[in-house]
């Protein structure tokens, strides 16, 4: 099994036994240590009293990319803070993926970028924190 | 009609239209010139694959807070970026409590501090800069 | 030896070895067990081409007192990430303070809030995020 | 004159009126539009007390990256907040690049990503906003 094999195996687990995935219909495109690529269409009941998307959807899209990318090895990790730049307005309809990629890991700590896009545009720039968790492996 | 009540209105009138806020069973408390507090019970439909609450669940209910204080006056502001600290997990059937507080206003731009709490402890710390969108009333 | 002198004592040991500090004239007004207050006099060569003080001694500020609150116990704090938001524009010979106070400690991270002021006034938030390093403890 | 040439002119003119930079010897390395590097060797009066080079150094330099890249177009563009995570430690002697690429531009505000290197590799990753001021083109 390679090291890829395994960080798909995390993923899809941690994606599986995700209510929030389910509920929203986050679908987990791949994963590679590291990486990992997640997709969701914008439904009306997320929409904020402005008539666009809530910030928040864009916010927890990209935070579940961050999270199975830094869950592609053990032990666990969790987010321990982050950071959102919101690019353009988002609508209910809207296909959005998500796509995160590490760019530091140190000791307990790492750091992901991840890039929420629509056909292509980026529409919201996320960087987020993740601590391990030593001993909990899933 | 004093600054309170018009920030009380314009708050409860974003609110009601508020889809998300509808869905998720977010309540708003109350609202005064630059202030809101807003109440929400975590669903467990709300977990992520670790066994607690999505951090993007906290994120959005201190963003809900933030756009309703930001949207205390006219014209319509939007969160332009956030930063959030995650400082505690959280579970489903947690009460949680975003209060927003200003922090500045220059020109078009604001920043605003909400403080997430569950049984008055706090469990995430955020910060929003928004920007108004002159001519747009709602 | 209580633990507010222990606080005292680390923090002002390692202001005293700090070198930009010394550069600086930034001084140490005092620590307690996760707190730290210093200050400064802002100088002409910390000017930006607009004329007014360049953004990057602001957050210097800050951080130094973040460090020195971080470091108010053992092992060694080191700073992971910080955010900064910047209120009104600073001019050479202001004084600033910069006020660190402690949020949050858990396993091998912190979270530390830091407001820096000129005549009372907060002319930039600051949060940042520190990492211990186990078994180093200076 | 191309647009090119109008950023460099621009970013020129402000890099050459900084005495933060001159002081510190940060140097210009060249400017398009949105786009802007510079560089700086670490002095030993940078160290903090823990030996290593203090943050602020690195966000300021980043941060002057991210000014002369916001103003190579008029009007004139200020920092409104940045966030900025450390990767590795850095130490006297160490030659830095700063290396600022625009991200967005709506309305008044504009969202900078500035990579800090040494020797190609990141030390620091900073992510700043900024906003215009109408009416002042220099």
């Amino acid at each position: 099994m390679t090291s890829t094999d395994t960080a798909e195996t995390r993923a899809s687990a941690l994606h599986e036994r995700d209510h929030t995935c389910r509920a929203l219909g986050i679908r987990l495109d791949g994963a590679t240590p590291g990486h990992a690529q997640v997709r969701m269409t914008v439904a009306d009941t997320m929409d904020n009293g402005l008539g666009t998307t809530h910030g928040g959807y864009l916010f927890l899209l990209a935070d579940a990319a961050f999270s199975f990318a830094a869950n592609t090895y053990a032990p666990v990790a969790v987010a321990q803070a982050a950071h959102v730049t919101f690019l353009a307005p988002v609508a209910a309809g809207d296909e959005l993926v998500a796509t995160a990629t590490e760019r530091a890991r140190r000791g307990l700590t790492g750091v992901y970028d991840v890039t929420v896009t629509r056909d292509g545009e980026p529409v919201a720039e996320f960087r987020g924190h993740s601590v391990l968790l030593p001993g909990r492996t899933r």
